[in-house]
């Protein structure tokens, strides 16, 4: 049973409950938007995510207004987002775009101790996998000003659309091109910082890799 | 006076209020997530917008959940964001990303009539200049299924970070690569739908455009 605040009313057709398509669809997105509410205002802000087995880690400044409303144990709503395609029809009516998105309710709680320090080592690497080893670890003036959340992602639905445009039966013989037109997240080549410049970038920023973490238009 | 739900707290310094970087973010991302919350339940759903002089336009059936909550006039929280890069420090503290980032607070309201019809041409345009005049314009009865709203941009603010990582004096000489890692959204070749196999696509899907609208990784 989906619980209705999760269940996809709107063409239902394209729900998905299942546990490897909402993973799959926090694994690919590079960023996450957080909502919560203050009152009766709702605040949707954008962070970076990272998902282990079957739990979502954000984490921020400790000073952050976000992660301070968010440890007072407040209802969340995270969502992450993929556009594939723009997806071209006959009538601007059947205009759409096929993409990714899932959403996960519930309660984040803050971690310490080592789980703190792996969600933060899985933070960097859905980011930029390969990068943790090759840099100076948090110490623990860095750690303490940092705060990490964990939404358990039991409360989870996604929405996906695939394929080409559904035009009316009667405009299948419009004069007008059709089809989807693919968008995609690429990583250009790596912009070495001034003290930097003589040095090679490391194999995992090329953008020979076929795409980054998120490399599909990941929002 | 900024507000205070809207006043940049955390790193001050990457705060914008003006018209022109608003507008310029909104103009640039692909898509937005709209938050609202019911009861204390907040939810964050993404969706395509447009931006006409000071006023964000939002689209969907009208049978849509989402657009259903926002026609009874709760508040409403629109964020779009675009990430420019991955920021890389010596320390994995230091690590960031340059992004763009705008929130809109206000109630929405659904227009009709020509301001509806705009509007609807506005949201195609932003998503793919050029399509309107080239497909079947709206019936009347696609029209009524289509609800249309308007939210005010008169309370927003931007969130923008740009340049180099910025890493602790006593790392500076750790050797390791630093410098930022350029993300971009970019168009590749437009698939034609089956019946559109011997056409060729319009000018305005071609790949080669300098960028699609939202063509630096809008989300």
């Amino acid at each position: 049973m989906i619980e209705e605040a999760l269940r996809v009313r709107r063409l239902p057709e394209r729900a998905h409950y299942d546990r490897a398509t909402v993973h799959s669809i926090f694994d690919d997105a590079l960023i996450c938007h957080v909502g919560f509410a203050q009152g009766e205002q709702p605040f949707v802000i954008p962070t970076i995510h990272a998902r282990v087995r079957d739990v979502l880690y954000l984490h921020g400044s400790r000073a952050s207004r976000t992660l301070g409303v968010l440890r007072d144990g407040v209802p969340v709503c995270v969502t992450a987002t993929i556009v594939d395609d723009v997806v071209l029809a006959r009538s601007v009516f059947h205009h759409s775009m096929n993409y990714r998105s899932v959403v996960a309710l519930g309660i984040a709680s803050e971690v310490e101790g080592m789980e703190k320090l792996r969600a933060l080592r899985a933070i960097a690497e859905h980011v930029a996998p390969g990068r943790w080893d090759d840099v100076r670890p948090p110490s623990e003036k860095e750690l303490r000003a940092t705060s990490v959340l964990r939404l358990p992602l039991d409360r989870v639905s996604a929405k996906v659309r695939t394929g080409p445009p559904k035009d009316d039966e009667e405009d299948l013989d419009l004069p007008v091109w059709t089809g989807v037109l693919p968008l995609r997240t690429v990583a250009l080549e790596p912009v070495a910082d001034e003290r930097a410049a003589g040095m090679k970038a490391p194999a995992y920023l090329r953008p020979e890799r076929e795409s980054i973490r998120g490399g599909r238009g990941g929002s």
